[in-house]
């Protein structure tokens, strides 16, 4: 297995500032993006159009070559969700694919300093730069689909009506982004205030400081109008459970000092 | 009082899809910025460079100008966090202001349908575009500064030390969005499965349908090693509790059909 992985560092990707929160650990970027349920994909519509276009869109990295690769190791980013015409256009113009960046951000508590200047939040946050074209075969859509609905629910795939039918595989489009580049930031511990203000027990006594913990609650599922099943499924009251617990754990994790 | 202010619908902003989900009512699109913690800000770093940038900044709508405007009115989007040196370089380079994408998602439930194809995420997304300057002012600095703090906590910049010195003043670099143009969508409700799927008791008799409400916890504050106020502040306390209930009540709001 291929360990301890970095994307490379390069100009647009090179972290200048805070670099004892950067990362260019593959696993760890990998992580994030697949945590986090929605991503903003961001592209250059046209030479005409000076302003970039971001699109809210669902992703998971994956490898179709080798479906058994792990985190830490090289992958793709395969996207899900509304298509422009623009963007089906320029992803298909593209000889190389259309040059792209991704981000995904997770705020795990709010940092509360004396001084306005020092408050911050805790976060995960990663970036990745790549080519986005369509996939073309429905062997690799399949598997990009199983792994996108899984992200919705683990495992949720194989409780659900499958394969697609043909209407469904045609009217699908999922885009592979060939990563180039990829950075992370990750800011945990408490404020960090300077002597000057650590000092005056005038400030001290009056600014409460510290942290408020943040994270994702997934609550108690609600069955739709149609359900016709009459208990919650184990496997998604299993998931509820765990993810909540997960994140808030994260979030607890993320108050102490790195 | 201005009401009912649209962004105008130009190519760049126009959905062309779910357009029942989609809005560019301003006060929408304000407040779902407003809401949420962490921004992705979009430009594109140099013409030879094919890859858009994206940084995580924290931000929020105000007018210097005419401060007491509400969020139905025009505003400018005031952005702060790292700012790279070559964000700096192309901001202060460019004569009207950078070209940037503002986008903003926070996530209300996971919908779970009869098909892969239909689950989907209920969600609240804004997209602004605009031209970011620096703002060079220390009274317009101070009122973003004001602005940003309170936005981590209701009321938050009253109870710390204030005002900035003149360091933390020039050290701090906020950029103000002219907005150009916006969009909003809001996906909210149960599964919208098809009646090929709904009418096979095979399928509904196995398949769960239905919405898992998913909210930001603010959690139980917990004071730095540093903190010198015993016991927690109300406005801390009501805040976190404020925010949390208003964040589930809304995730189970959106479970209804709109």
């Amino acid at each position: 297995m291929v360990q301890d992985l970095v994307y490379p560092k390069k100009k647009q990707n090179t972290l200048n500032r805070y670099n004892s929160r950067g990362t260019y650990d593959l696993s760890t970027i990998h992580h994030i993006i697949n945590s986090i349920s929605v991503l903003h994909v961001s592209f250059a519509p046209s030479p005409e159009d000076p302003f970039p276009v971001i699109l809210p869109m669902i992703g998971v990295m994956g490898s179709f070559e080798y479906p058994s690769a792990d985190l830490n190791e090289p992958l793709d980013c395969y996207l899900h969700g509304y298509v422009s015409s623009r963007l089906m256009r320029l992803a298909r113009e593209s000889g190389n694919g259309l040059p792209v960046c991704i981000a995904a951000t997770k705020v795990d508590g709010l940092v509360l300093s004396l001084t306005p200047n020092s408050h911050s939040y805790n976060y995960r946050s990663a970036v990745l730069q790549g080519y986005a074209k369509f996939v073309e075969t429905d062997q690799e859509k399949l598997y990009a689909m199983q792994k996108i609905t899984d992200k919705v629910v683990e495992g949720r795939w194989d409780h659900t009506r499958v394969p697609p039918d043909n209407v469904e595989m045609t009217s699908t489009t999922i885009l592979r982004v060939s990563i180039e580049t990829g950075s992370g930031k990750i800011r945990q511990g408490g404020p960090h205030d300077e002597p000057k203000d650590e000092n005056r027990t005038d400030i001290t006594e009056k600014v409460w400081t510290g942290v408020v913990p943040v994270y994702e609650t997934l609550d108690a599922p609600v069955p739709s109008a149609t359900n016709k099943v009459n208990s919650l499924p184990e496997y998604i009251q299993k998931y509820v459970q765990k993810v909540t617990s997960e994140n808030r754990e994260h979030a607890h994790e993320a108050v102490k000092e790195p």
